[in-house]
């Protein structure tokens, strides 16, 4: 039998959501002040169940990876907006606590962990924010915390059903509707009287106590006014200090979910990729360290924060590889930097023709004075010359025989290259091995690598080696280097890469760049997966680019710099280098892999003003710089798409539209989602071109554009809206 | 750098799924039989991370719920459908089993656990299945099994990356390639030589052992000729063997999963309401057991299974209601039964005015002669005059003068009533003596439970009530009477509630039916949440019933009956009682929850023919006896609704039609799902009206239909489909 006001007909009933809302109604101001916790936040007892007699159900804590078997990622600074299903039985007033607090960078991602241990984290005490329902009957609730310094983070919700809150909603409804109210004022007092006792307890001074037995007394006294009594009661400052002595021990704390925190870089980055033996003068030979110093300053005026250097490493000479994959190299040829060790070492050693360790030092620190970090490359395979091979056999697989498996998929043979076998007997001296490379390069001042084909080593060992490095020092970035298949992509990020190669060069038309776009920024993969888009790399150059000539290269170069926060280019694509190695291959023509070039890096139909210009923009506009607020614009042209984003706090609008067809003029309208910038569908406001520093006069929603391979093949549209007003400025 | 092999490029990269499918494309035919496993899962060793050098990675099994906090329900005789995602570094063959076992029905859903500890099972062996892909390049894979007995089962999932497999397929590669094959064989001698080993140790003959050692001597055989050599290695038996036998140190093991099974009565039943006391001849007076024992054929005649009766104990003589729930009874009203407890006695008491003991159960024994199971009510309140008042004080709220707390919601009192306070210092002892309740009615052979308003008692006392009951007789069925937010009703279900009443009631057009029932058939829900879709209730008369009269009393019942394998009615509903106690009232007037009510059983416009044939059609149809086929059909007319149901193997195509309208006559055409049922779009086949045995002659996807209230509001169409052929009947 139902009690007449127990019986509801919800009209909508809300379904689980997937994913974590990342931006969810904005909680109402609360109290973020440490609150001091009352005794332990679980009853302790005996009994088998004592967690089952607390009230408060806290369920759905987001964000949560694999039910806290991954942490969710930020960058330092951010804002976690954490949400929460909480509720409890009956009518009682319930309430919900977010607690964070930040860690040593120490933590380990450690396997089968569903949680950051204790040990990881600092005994900091937790700082508390009040949540709040994020609307009546969704039993959703949500409250926010900022995470200012890298590395780990932990959060918990806490909830419970509060006895004070329930009696003064109870009072003031029965004051409302003119009921005696002399027995719940004394009911009140002995809660307030309570609370008093536990403030005597922990207060620093006696202050709150006294105060609170005070105002018990004026509850019950029976010379006031009944009226002033429930006032009293339901006094704001009472409220405030009733929470601040709450009673915790029927509390239900959900278990900790930790989040980690890299620095700005792991989210925002423009990418240059080059080999530095080819930024000499001779071709006949390497260009040293030294000489390829001199070509920094150019990778600095083009904008890039980034540059990512292959394989450093000695390159073995058993089975080298000629120009353009030949299986047999002639003597001057260099080889593949991937078939790492030589005689003249392995991974810790640097190529002879580049020159020497303090060479390479050299060029870092040339790199850092332009404001350029270096990323260096794992490879975590040998050639047949590498020292391990004789002085760590144990590392390797063996034939029967006793000769060391070289690389293969049947039946196609890699007899250039060994690969180390990760499970093998010694595999903890071998992962071993490994961080110490990791950490002689970090020595070096590396802070950035970029993983070769992590998808074929065991993905345990990117856990813990991801860990280790972040132990000494948080900031250090690993890029996945995986195009393999979705599950196993999502897997190396939530491991603990930094950031993940992406499927983008492949994804081309319209329907494509959406979808795609669409599962990287609205699914749970954006809690953990940051995409770096390169346009191009030495393994892929896309038959899109190949036919598509100059035009081409500016629309995937702007696709790549405004679509994805990090973003790269491998050299030669500033030039609008398309040759490749045959009709149905996506490799270069004379690749760099196999030898050594020359380039005229002003040669004729170069687009190197559209990168500086590209790069300056995504530093200026915040918008650019994460990919949160992504949002796709109807357009009646299908070779047109068009994408609007803003900053986190909803300013800096900046609307980009790009011709996908590199052959022909394309036009048509672009509908602006004018409610996402405060505009209304008759205001005028300017669309000014941050590349060509053109304003437009548009209006409303839906606006006209006209591109034109040769003129130009995209818009950066600046979307000049009033600060402040919500509104566009008359023209 | 990639290798050639490695760089890939999917079309289309799968986002996460959300909810477990039902129906996986069925995998592969699988080795079901026991495997015997060596040596422990995982690998023991002191060192930290062991975990993290196992190369398989299992994620995302399902179904399991809250990551393994609540088990998914099934009925016995069912198909767990398994899914997983499984993958592991490089190119390797991965090997994944699902491995299943049924535990003893003493599993406790203890809060805080995630899986079902080890002690809570039987240490039977584990029943195993191959998994197989569900597609390529997915990472998904599936198998299946079936529980076949109530109570706890369990299910994991195990993966490795298997070195055999990998071998064979090398081998395969190669030697199709025309490669020398000479060292793979030799490798694979000592792959077969060491499974020969372990067949030793653990074989129960030396047949395996000596077979595999055997084979491993002609593989590396000199003297055979490759190619017969290269098909040794490549043969069946081998494989099966060499499954059999395979080392398991470094396989992967997902931690166990529950499932907990129900018995049928669970999923489908129809259910029948009424308040014994208005089954007699004397409206003056409660009619006895004995005197409502006679009314039972009438509820057997109309083809239901459970009978639920409120209340059936002593009526509180305090505060007792009177008619339409006024606040004064006079000296005969019999008052309302959920205010339980009097002088005579409290939840193990009988009300006197319907007899004995002994009387209820001879009305129970009755009952089962007809095949009808009782379902009772457990009300866990207390009137002012039951016992426990005085008896347990403690286990109640008092107020600071001494006085027990009635319940309220402010301003509203309901004095009759006092709750009991489950969170009560006392709450281990209360809990128990409300276990102990249960366990009094189990004793006199009660097995379903309906529980009054469970969301305002905590939800950890369902959980291990109904935890502890299921270790005495894992065949008792809780049906959750919570008219709440959808969170608390799901949270229910998941603690441990067979069934649960819905919004049904309040779901009315076309677009309020179609979205419930997607959400309750196609969200996560759908593994736990069972609906019992009761028409009507004592506290519920729906405005759509009061204003349309018969007409709505047939559509809500082929629509209770039809849309949920569960459902209900409260007695009244057949004779179309439809007196609303005032103009926006959901309650009855002249209600029996507050009087005796005299019925006429045959009276005019009654729909008990309908009720009868109703019942008979969800008897025969499988369709209709569960909920996971559930389609709706594109129809032209809003008010009307279609969908088409199936048997678990896809026969027995069942096709509900209902005109929503019960005012006037609707018609348009429904579009038949026909690929569903293997039709084509010009078959021709009979739609054949199971009510009144009426066959319509149909073609194709698009047809007619005419229902005009007063002459039928429905149809239920059996499609016949010849058996075998997938084709229609030709007429």
């Amino acid at each position: 039998m139902a009690r007449d006001d127990e019986k509801r007909a919800p009209r909508t009933s809300t379904t689980t959501r997937i994913r974590p809302s990342r931006r969810p109604p904005r909680p109402a101001p609360s109290s973020a002040a440490p609150i001091a916790a009352i005794g332990p936040d679980v009853a302790q007892s005996p009994d088998p169940h004592p967690a089952l007699s607390l009230r408060a159900v806290v369920e759905r804590v987001r964000p949560r990876i694999d039910a806290g078997r991954f942490p969710a990622k930020r960058i330092a600074g951010d804002t976690v907006e954490v949400l929460a299903d909480i509720f409890a039985d009956g009518h009682d007033v319930v309430v919900g606590v977010l607690r964070d607090r930040s860690g040593r960078s120490t933590a380990t991602g450690a396997a089968g962990s569903e949680a950051a241990g204790e040990g990881d984290l600092d005994e900091r005490p937790w700082r508390e924010t009040r949540m709040s329902l994020v609307a009546p009957g969704t039993d959703e609730w949500g409250a926010a915390f900022t995470v200012d310094t890298i590395g780990w983070h932990e959060f918990s919700v806490v909830a419970w059903v509060d006895p004070f809150a329930t009696w003064a909603k109870g009072l003031k409804a029965k004051a409302d509707a003119g009921q005696e109210v002399g027995v719940e004022l004394v009911e009140g007092a002995t809660l307030v009287r309570e609370a008093a006792a536990r403030a005597g307890q922990i207060g620093t001074t006696g202050a709150d106590a006294a105060w609170l037995a005070a105002r018990a007394e004026t509850l019950c006294d029976a010379e006031t006014p009944s009226a002033a009594r429930v006032e009293a009661g339901l006094d704001s400052d009472l409220a405030a200090l009733m929470f601040t002595y709450v009673d915790r021990r029927h509390a239900t704390v959900h278990p900790p979910v930790r989040i980690w925190v890299d620095r700005e870089r792991a989210q925002f980055g423009s990418w240059y990729e080059m080999f530095p033996r080819s930024a000499g003068s001779n071709p006949a030979r390497s260009a040293t360290f030294r000489e390829a110093a001199a070509h920094l300053s150019y990778v600095a005026d083009l904008g890039f924060d980034v540059l990512y250097l292959p394989p450093i490493h000695p390159i073995g000479r058993s089975f080298r590889k000629g120009p353009n994959n030949t299986l047999q190299a002639g003597p001057t040829d260099p080889g593949s930097p991937w078939a790492i060790g030589s005689d003249e070492g392995g991974h810790t050693a640097v190529e002879p023709g580049l020159g020497s360790l303090e060479d390479f030092e050299h060029f870092n620190a040339e790199a850092s004075r332009l404001g350029i970090e270096l990323a260096l490359d794992l490879a975590w395979q040998c050639s047949p010359d590498h020292p391990w091979v004789r002085e760590h056999p144990e590392w390797f697989r063996h034939r029967p025989d006793g000769t060391i498996k070289y690389a293969e998929n049947p039946p196609k043979k890699y007899q250039d290259i060994y690969p180390l076998d990760f499970a093998c007997e010694a595999w903890r001296e071998l992962w071993q091995a490994l961080l110490d490379v990791t950490r002689f390069w970090m020595a070096r001042g590396v802070r950035i690598f970029r993983v070769d084909n992590p998808h074929t080593k065991s993905f345990g060992f990117w856990e813990w080696l991801i860990a280790q490095v972040h132990r000494e020092d948080p900031g250090v970035i690993f890029l996945s280097e995986a195009f393999t298949r979705p599950k196993l992509m999502r897997y190396l990020a939530k491991s603990g890469f930094t950031q993940s190669y992406t499927y983008f060069t492949w994804r081309n038309t319209k329907a494509e760049l959406e979808e795609y776009l669409t599962e990287l920024t609205t699914t749970e993969a954006y809690e953990y997966l940051r995409p770096n888009f390169f346009a191009n790399t030495p393994d892929i150059l896309h038959a899109y680019l190949q036919e598509g000539g100059r035009p081409a290269f500016e629309a995937r170069l702007v696709l790549a710099a405004t679509l994805s926060p990090t973003y790269g280019i491998y050299s030669g694509f500033e030039l609008c280098e398309n040759r490749s190695a045959g009709p149905k291959s996506e490799e270069y023509l004379d690749s760099e892999k196999y030898q050594i070039r020359q380039w005229d890096w002003d040669r004729p139909g170069n687009i190197k003003a559209l990168v500086r210009s590209v790069n300056r923009i995504r530093r200026e506009h915040p918008a650019l710089q994460w990919n949160g607020s992504l949002r796709f614009c109807v357009t009646d042209n299908p070779e047109i798409i068009a994408y609007l984003k803003t900053a986190r706090d909803g300013s800096d609008p900046v609307l980009v539209i790009v011709n996908l067809d590199p052959h022909h003029m394309q036009h048509g309208h672009v509908e602006v989602p004018i409610d996402r910038v405060g505009l209304g569908p008759g205001d005028a406001y300017a669309a000014h071109d941050l590349v060509t520093d053109t304003p437009f006069a548009w209006t409303g929603a839906r606006n006209y554009v006209r591109l034109d391979p040769g003129i130009r093949q995209a818009h950066i549209l600046r979307l000049d809206v009033a600060p402040g007003s919500n509104r566009g400025v008359r023209l």
